[in-house]
């Protein structure tokens, strides 16, 4: 199954993509879950019958929101591919490297990632996103697939003079519009098994950074086993699992996102998010 | 005016502090008002005139929540006096150094702080909190103490060695009931001009941790006009603006909080923060 937040004629609402068609389960069960986040929450308790009755309108006619619009919490892995480790110079470690995004960072599937008035260092990270359905804390290795609820892509889009002003990477990670996130998540038992499925990233057409999940330092079970150690997993929360190398800082010279650019996150049977880029106007 | 969020008879609620009552606003403005955030939102429009007719029950007989349980963003600022930056080693820089906690990880004023069961490295870090009430982006330095609507103690509890696992400081940071906040904001008319007013943090009533706040190397309009040129600030948003010289880990042999320990962070004219400690259960 594969759901989406949306706006249709300028109402938010969710539901399942099916085809060409977006199915608008959100009206049919607005009295049950008051967004996709509710219904994470509750398994997909009832969509899958509610799809079947709902009014379609055709996807080309929605506009994409971030999947998850409003998680508790965005928790980022860093440094999780090994190419793009060593093209940061970073040591190895032995547990993931977790930042955090807020909310308000993100942007939809076809909706602009906006460069900043104050930097022109914007960078692209395409990535793989968890979102977690079973709710837990201390989860164990073995047991951490299971509170998947599904998959999305993700852009982690990066304001790199920002994110170096100190050691901590915060600020280079949330400005406004630049965590694309889209166009839907689907679920695991429709994605299949994750190992060699390819991630891509295509500027204006071209190949910028590719991998199969296999390649991952830190698996997803993993990542979860050890975001649950220092914190509570909620239903919705959302887990963005690293980018793998070829990011364009690490380039020479460094390949910069501008206006007029269009960037792509392509995942093998899951699909692919698409954003142009442009100025902030302000 | 001093605000608090709290729980009487298992209801939560908020309201205004005067003496030794607590004056339920929330019970009188809940049509108007869904939390402290919103009267926060709002400019506290409304709230004296309601306090002075709310119902009044002892402080003693409230249980303290954080002041605001649910902000949007909880922004940290770390190595923010010159004392702790030396003793941690790390180089000057020319911005804040900031990190994010997410609110699922805050207490409330004489609530336990909470060691886990993967760490003895417990440690108090006693700090000033901002809470923001009108919102903005890109805040001139010259502008930015408008937009405080409050301060509060907070003691930005962290867990060290999931601090240090990596560069990122978030494990460390986020531990559930680790970052308390209270008892209560006041507004800043009432706590007046920041500068000499000095900061103590108590382990077993032994002072820790002592500053004044025109020791800060990035100030709160600084700290302000920063954040804000990253992300929008909205009303309800928390800057923690960081903790002096003294933190126990940084002691030979280190400190770290016990079960049993009693920490308190106290502010001149604000007010005093104190939490037990305990070990977690389950």
């Amino acid at each position: 199954m594969r759901l989406s937040t949306v706006k249709i004629a300028g109402r938010t609402t969710w539901g399942v993509v099916e085809g060409e068609r977006f199915l608008d389960v959100g009206a049919t069960l607005s009295a049950r879950y008051a967004d996709l986040k509710s219904a994470v929450a509750a398994g997909f308790d009832g969509v899958a019958e509610a799809a079947a009755a709902a009014a379609a309108t055709p996807v080309d006619a929605v506009e994409w929101l971030p999947v998850i619009p409003n998680p508790d919490k965005i928790l980022c892995v860093g440094l999780n591919y090994e190419m793009h480790r060593k093209e940061t110079g970073r040591s190895e470690v032995e547990n993931p490297t977790i930042f955090a995004r807020y909310a308000n960072s993100q942007t939809g599937h076809l909706a602009p990632i906006i460069r900043p008035k104050v930097s022109t260092e914007l960078d692209f990270e395409g990535e793989l996103a968890v979102i977690i359905g079973k709710p837990g804390r201390y989860i164990p290795y073995a047991e951490a697939m299971n509170h998947v609820a599904g998959y999305a892509c993700y852009n982690d889009g990066s304001i790199r003079d920002f994110q170096r002003h100190t050691h901590q990477f915060t600020p280079g990670k949330n400005f406004p519009d630049t965590g694309a996130f889209g166009p839907w998540m689907m679920t695991p038992d429709e994605l299949g098994p994750l190992g060699e499925l390819r991630l891509q990233t295509r500027l204006n057409g071209e190949v910028v950074q590719e991998a199969t999940f296999s390649q991952m330092i830190f698996d997803i079970a993993r990542q979860i086993e050890y975001c649950s150690a220092f914190t509570r997993l909620e239903a919705g929360d959302v887990i963005v699992s690293g980018t793998p190398g070829g990011v364009g800082a690490k380039r020479n010279p460094p390949l910069w996102m501008k206006p007029g650019d269009v960037v792509e996150v392509e995942v093998d049977r899951l699909g692919s998010l698409r954003n142009p880029i442009v100025d902030e106007t302000c």
